[in-house]
């Protein structure tokens, strides 16, 4: 089969490899029709976080093709999404779909290191997938699923980890996919007003269509968050950038008592942190890496009773065979270019 | 000053009174501009609740004509919207706006006895003016406002007291005004989906317009509601009406664990209670009847981010000399009449 | 086997019966080592609820001593406790151990009918024993975990399900097991003080000991807690009896704003309750039956942590083969006897 | 009067100052009957946080001698206790008690500037006194009140916050009196068991005795609460101590998902903090700055009923004119010395 192989920094190819087959009882192969690249994916472009030989791709749907022998939700033709993060599969915290809190160390991320293969590729190992592959519903947008499989978890469980109560004033700082789908899921929380920042104007264009009130980071977010509430700052805060310093930009632009929730994912093992000033204002740093299958049973209804649109965030579809150039115009922040899929069969 | 009489059962008219005046150092009098009739007014206009004498009217906002001397917040000419219900005012509960929770016994609603007469008045002395009115800010619909003052706030805590959790299927029963509210509400709590019960046509077509799924009370709530819900039940709901009979539906329609937040008045002392039924499958029943002030920082936000709009549900505008006329068609259920008004100052 | 086996009102029996074995792949079969009597079982010897045949017995611990081919977790000869309830075994809220939710209409009582015989026997076969059975550590004393399988999981979330928090004042209505389990409970959430009713004097005593206020509910509950709260009523209420009266007591006694938590087994669809009443007071009434395996995460490090020592309720120990002479004293309430353990091995 | 005085680093005397009176309507004189120094009171005796002439003391319990015009709730001769912190008095956060949320910049400590007088003294002016000072009970015991003018407060709300649920294992670093209180707190909020660090053997001794599990911190508190859990994690952790160190290693000692509870007082704004690692646990960062007023509701009832003896902390005694040689001793950490009180009365 093709599969993209990311090859060292900057360089991305697609591949012939040996096909997937199931190689434990609980596992099966999956046919992907539709993947994505995420900007968690660029970490690896750029040589940061994984090996040469690695086959990226942790956000894709498709149809179960094999299944293994323990296997009893799903059969051959079935259309599945899948979680782009997986745990052991067995423990309890797993069981109820909380792979972060796995007690057998089982985390793993598709497509970040050579032992979990990827999915923009056009066949997928899955494990566990009882647990890890979900069925898609015939009404249910493929391109829509394939935001349930990373993204769209991720931006709705850093608003909801976030302590929004209807009324509230919610910052989010970072206007990429995730940060467009925090804001979506803020005000599906009750959030009366969305402050969105970001310093690229097409995504604080968007933003502002989707009702929230754009706010320039690049003349600085807490001075004007402050200004926006009249001085009390925003009742909580959503980070979706990754960066040391809109993390800090978070926490000066809330009130006291507030939670800043951080889904941006920051490398960082020593962030400065103004510890003495959230101790004079009681304020909470919630970190959060997204547990998909958790997830499911609020966003699949959510998303079935047109809450929310993901699939509305795609703005480039191309064939598996233009990897390198999808990763190319991608990281390159084109403008226009905001969710970028990937079609295997193609 | 002119104000409505209940005279007796059915028997409403506009008279001459003496006009109010502040009669502690906490009160304030309000010049009347706009003035609703609740559902709950019409228990008095058929002789349920109040003594003939009683001056109806506890949804009413206006402008402050005269403060007493421990007034701090108010000054004659400001635009304020005034609670429906009030407590002692100084007891803990009440300075949190809770005044249900009110300790020293004062919890009171404004036109139900003599000794507190209501707003479908040309003018009412409210007492504890700073905390029981609140200003209106100059962009805020004043026909908004007066629904500030009792019924979206008691949707709105119908909705907040249901244990709603995003994604969750919500039935609400009964679609009056406060019913139309508690709809609103779910969908600002995350409802993927709610359920609208009502027997009336048009409120039905109103329901489903809002984006709610109409479920024909006549042909039997519960048995819709499961099928609707592939046998599980709603995962919450919220009982709008006051009868035994929709307070036992909504019970019958939720799935084990739920909540059923009850908000319609129900004047019974002894309702039946399906009490194994709901040990069986972890039943909580939550009756709430509304502290308004309490709701304000959260509905006034969401009012001014144009989440919710209340003056929506206005149907009808009737002068207040009308009044009489305005109970007949209200009570008898006119179609189309939904929400109605009287305006003090014609 | 020897085997109690209930023959109609007022009448059990020990007989000699079959064997059970392992019917379905994933059931294991328990030696019971230790069983118990509980209250509920009273309405099965009063011919309430249960056919004559019916064998019970929903409090037991034993030895595995035969499992199925798909049981993972146990081995011949390990140590368990069982719940006394148990559910479909794969659904989610199963998996999660509420079995009140089961989806798959599985909620079953062991020793209430005939298809599920109960453990006040010598063998007892265990359904999805992964799930319903639990290993007990080698420090465990047997006796508090017979109080594991079903009275102590009442108590315990007839208080986490009240609301309370730290500083409460909590009264606990009826004082035989469960109800002291109530009491230790609504201590381990916080309670400043509990306030606890029953008619009985040696229960009252009991519950003094335990560091509770006692209330001789012969001389009225409601009025007594409203002095000793200095007319406020109680912050929460655990209602542990099973009656309307008691339940109705509860909420009368209790503040604004409170829960009312029930989980005394009350027979009655139709129950009268003060829905004006509760409704003037934003009052909940809320039910529980106990989803057993679901309190096993918080219970066992509690016991194991000394924090409550549920084996110190048991007053009286029988073989049995004296079971007709334990439930006869049991039902007779007679003095001194709070909970009574038969043992199969004698 | 006499006054602790601040004179600069390692130099407090005991002067003779004006005698303060009420300067504003709202105020109130107290006698000041009993004090105590602070933890924090070191910070200023080691010239990092307050100017020379700054009296200190923000833990004093006394009697009414004078009121302010506007004052309601307290007469001359009244035992009262008084917030250590205050706020501005009047919004709605101060009306709560919660003084840190002030939404008009108000929150100040006695003690810490010449501009708020503290209460190693024989007299203090009380600033909004019907807030900020709280009638004591007859049967208080005025050391356990002492304790509840900050100390108590600060470690109940770092167990409070800590989000602790019954049965879980919770770590405590730091057993000052503040992480003393924080240990009995989490015991209160159903800690299954405590683990408390500390290098101080005869701390490690008090806390054993308390019924906590001793962890020596010099051998390493992460490596031993794993060894503790079993590779699992504390399910919470209460950081009372105040420095970088021991807030890393209470985020290395916890579980995934858990809360790491800060009310040591960290004087850093640049706090290095591992966010990669708490990302991949899904770990909330909470600080606390204990909003004394908020907790009294709570804690009074519970001192009142027995459930914590705050006063059991005291360990010496000295009249106000050994100050100086209290704070060296304090200062020293003598061994015994845990908390002292200073008696202005001689």
């Amino acid at each position: 089969m093709r599969a993209t192989v990311y090859n060292g920094p900057g360089d991305v190819s697609v591949e012939s490899v040996d096909d997937p087959g199931v190689t434990t009882p609980h596992a099966a192969v999956v046919e992907v029709t539709h993947s994505a690249i995420c900007g968690s994916d660029l970490h690896i472009y750029h040589g940061v976080t994984s090996a040469p030989g690695t086959r990226p791709g942790h956000e894709f749907v498709g149809r179960i093709v094999e299944v293994g022998a323990d296997v009893q939700r799903h059969r051959p033709g079935d259309p599945v999404l899948v979680s782009g993060v997986i745990g052991c599969g067995t423990c309890d915290p797993c069981l109820r779909g909380w792979v972060v809190g796995c007690r057998n160390a089982g985390l793993a991320v598709f497509g970040t290191s050579p032992a979990l293969p990827g999915g923009q590729a056009e066949y997928v190992e899955v494990p566990h997938a009882d647990r890890f592959a979900h069925p898609m519903a015939p009404d249910l947008d493929p391109e829509a699923a394939v935001m349930l499989t990373d993204i769209l978890p991720t931006g709705y469980l850093g608003a909801r980890r976030a302590d929004i109560t209807p009324g509230d004033t919610v910052l989010v700082v970072g206007l990429g996919p995730v940060g467009m789908f925090a804001l979506q899921a803020a005000q599906l929380c009750g959030a009366a007003r969305v402050l969105a920042a970001d310093t690229v104007p097409d995504r604080l264009a968007r933003a502002e269509a989707l009702g929230a009130v754009p706010v320039d980071a690049a003349a600085g977010t807490p001075s004007q968050v402050m200004e926006l509430t009249k001085g009390v700052g925003a009742d909580a805060a959503i980070e979706a950038v990754g960066s040391d310093a809109t993390v800090n930009d978070a926490v000066m632009s809330v009130r006291p008592g507030a939670t800043v929730s951080v889904i941006g994912v920051n490398a960082t093992l020593a962030m400065p942190y103004p510890m003495m000033l959230a101790l004079l204002r009681d304020i909470t740093l919630r970190a959060t890496l997204a547990s998909v299958p958790s997830t499911w049973p609020d966003l699949l209804p959510l998303v079935a009773g047109g809450r929310i649109r993901p699939q509305d965030i795609v703005t480039h579809r191309l064939p598996l065979s233009e990897a390198p150039e999808a990763y190319r115009r991608f990281d390159a922040r084109e403008e226009g270019v905001l969710k970028v899929l990937l079609d295997p069969r193609s």
